[in-house]
């Protein structure tokens, strides 16, 4: 292990918060709050401590898919740790633990949250809260990849960071140059936000609550500046974002092909794509059906079930409706498409669209083996086979995937007895999958603060393996990494 | 496909049924039942038409893998159809798809029940209703290659049919003929059976209890004769009884080895073996401290933690005890051990405990590959290193499992709205893995008689699937093998 990597990390993500967290700090002064000046002296804190970490000065290091993985989970343990002092600093979440709960589901786009009212904190806070899913959404490295300037970026070979913070079983590069590509995928990413932003104005939502909720969006996070997520707004408000929610599950090679390609059309021949919306569209049609009766009208009863099924394929996990009182079918589908989640390579979490496909594909081919057992097929994506050894890792990553998930469930069942079944499976789930609500005792009107403390050090640990899809964080807790020189 | 081989197999499939029916005939005529007559006549019947059906002569026919998977799928499904007349004709049970769902159950050793009150059975069908367990324990096919003379059997390469109703990833042959092996399988089980009979009977059980109770350990279903399952026999017999659970569910190469190879050893080596009895040591001890407070002592809070580990991890399913009330750690832990199950080659259902060892040592090296990336490394069973072919498949079969669980429930929670998702959840993964018993309104002290038809024949479907290991029943419904010539 090369240790000067931790250090030279450390200092630089401190910094580089430190910026973010001028953010708050500037819409406290504008709402007139204490809690700004708390959030502006945490910015030249931490500036100060960054700086002095990183004084020592940058030598060019070896840096390998290890070094690579084990910076990404010490950049999202770093940055977690930090972000949640000024929480408790402006006494808005007076408990640690749970800050840091809440800055982790911040970071990674889960959304799950600790508070029991949310409009109790201040506008700085609250801020903050849904800045974290748009910094997370599309990558804190993918970020200072983008903004740095080229002589700056001594950190070794960056494809291997950005591959272990990246959604997806494949990182493509867009570009020849890995730095080309981060830019091009962060102006993506601000362009859509910054559409998203005017057209909720236009639709006549208050400029705060437009900037949180197209943050939550955009990251596909799910925190909300009111208690009841987003049922108050109006139909059109929540139409929008329920458009944007599914666009940001998009895997972003579709609008770098729409936008910059030279060939258009090759965005819409993405295998992955196409099967996303495949099973929105399954998923939207038979809830509506299975809650027509309870509501006034079909349009309406479509309404919501096209924002439910998008908030939680996405893993954004905005709600309109309480839809932990839906009929059990689309209680049970909301469950599943949770674990789907949404395409590589967007700012959504869940296994991923690729990865099911790729699974199905290679189940199917597999059953054809036993009928025509001379036949010699492949699994094909975006009509090129895929490599046997990429099918292998993935199947092997929904197997890990699944023996962390049981862990969790049990480990969560010890801690806390006294919840159902359907409580401890689904808040594993809607952290692990970067969801947000569960169902029960952690649902769409719940929240997670009443859980065991146990209890929330093991989702936290889920919402970043989820996150930083399993590998950086199991490799930081591997002996054998920490035995070796 | 060979159509040819689908009139054969149904008409020796009769004949063998007709044959089992004398059992449950005896045994009414016993107890003076006029059930007895029933079973009787419907063995006759079943022997003239399987005589017909197989009178025009037999002719050696070219067999692969396909004909093999399609010919089990097929027995077992004959088999249950004819099975379940008895049932109804003798007005046990009056609803034809009910007396299905029982036969299906019982053949798959799942011993899920429709009936609310098992006492008001005859002798006869209570016979028949565990007899079926012990025929479908090793296998129906094992048993006709077991019995029947060398020249009779032009059933074509029998290691098809055997691989594909024997459990677990890779079905070796004991000894060089597949024909002395299924004997082998046979004597053990035949041996185990009478053992336990007879230590039954010493410990003061009646006969009749003794005989359907040995054939459910044996064949790892789970049905009883009595209504609280086993709960109202001694402490001394249900002690026997699961000491035997967890002997049937260990892998019978370890007994050939123990009673009749060379190196007794052998036995104690074997990789799958060992995990075995590690995930039930774990499991017996925390569950024992997790549900001590609840009984008088530890011995007895000891007592039921091991029966009801044995009970579900060799997916036997009886209860001494409705463990749908102990604390939630325990609940959980034996929905896990549902998945995992008993040994492979062992009448045991649910994954096979090899499938979930090769799983996590190929997950471990994944992880171990990230952080060594140049170490070639495999993954070892018994000392030898697995062929990657395997683990695929293994991978790929677990793949498979998930999707065919998650499909049934979806189609169980549409058929039946208004049953909670812990019921659906826990009936198909009960079902499925062949256990029996699953947790709230299909629980221990509950049954599946409530279920709608069409979630009972989801249910039947997956009893077949986990019992047959998917791809008999798969590839019976893969309209690709029914197009072709």
């Amino acid at each position: 292990m090369n240790y000067s990597i931790i250090r030279k990390t450390t200092g630089l993500v401190m910094k580089f918060e430190a910026i973010f967290l001028l953010l708050p700090a500037l819409t406290g002064l504008v709402y007139r709050e204490r809690e700004g000046l708390i959030y502006l002296g945490m910015a030249i804190a931490y500036y100060l401590i960054g700086f002095l970490i990183n004084f020592r000065g940058e030598s060019d290091t070896e840096f390998y898919t290890k070094e690579g993985f084990i910076s990404v989970a010490l950049v999202w343990i770093v940055i977690s740790i930090c972000g949640a002092l000024p929480f408790v600093l402006c006494g808005d979440i007076p408990s640690y633990p749970d800050a840091l709960f809440e800055t982790i589901s911040g970071f990674t786009t889960t959304g799950s949250s600790i508070l029991a009212d949310v409009e109790a904190l201040s506008h700085a806070s609250l801020f903050w809260r849904s800045f974290t899913h748009w910094v997370g959404g599309m990558g804190v490295i993918v970020f200072v990849l983008a903004i740095m300037p080229a002589r700056r970026r001594r950190m070794g070979n960056q494809i291997h960071m950005m591959r272990a913070e990246s959604p997806g079983p494949v990182v493509g590069k867009l570009v020849p140059k890995i730095r080309d590509t981060a830019k091009i995928l962060y102006l993506i990413y601000f362009g859509m936000t910054v559409t998203e932003i005017v057209l909720l104005l236009l639709a006549g939502m208050p400029l705060f609550d437009t900037l949180c909720l197209s943050f939550g969006t955009a990251g596909t996070g799910g925190f909300g500046v009111l208690a009841d997520s987003v049922a108050s707004y109006p139909l059109l408000q929540q139409g929008i974002i329920t458009v944007f929610m599914i666009l940001f599950g998009v895997n972003f090679n579709a609008y770098f092909f729409l936008f910059l390609g030279k060939d258009k059309k090759e965005a819409f021949r993405l295998t992955e794509v196409r099967w996303y919306f495949l099973i929105i569209a399954f998923s939207v049609v038979t809830i509506t059906i299975n809650i027509a009766r309870m509501f006034d009208n079909v349009f309406l009863a479509f309404h919501h079930a096209a924002f439910q099924v998008g908030s939680i394929i996405t893993t954004t996990g905005y709600a309109t409706q309480d839809f932990d009182l839906w009929p059990q079918y689309s209680r049970c589908l909301l469950v599943l498409i949770m674990f789907i989640g949404a395409c590589a390579g967007s700012t959504g979490g869940g296994i991923k669209v690729s990865r099911i496909v790729i699974l199905v594909k290679a189940g199917l081919q597999e059953i054809h083996h036993y009928i025509h057992p001379r036949a010699v097929t492949s699994v094909h994506m975006d009509g090129k086979p895929v490599e046997s050894e990429t099918v292998r890792s993935v199947i092997m990553y929904v197997g890990i995937y699944v023996v962390i998930f049981c862990s969790s469930v049990l480990l969560v069942t010890l801690f806390d007895g006294d919840q159902s079944l359907e409580t401890v499976f689904t808040a594993v789930a809607a952290t692990f999958n970067n969801i947000g609500p569960g169902l029960s005792a952690v649902g769409a009107t719940a929240n997670f603060g009443h859980l065991s403390l146990a209890s929330k050090f093991v989702l936290m640990f889920d919402m970043l393996a989820g996150r930083l899809e399993l590998y950086p964080m199991l490799l930081l807790f591997s002996p054998s990494l920490w035995k070796q020189r």
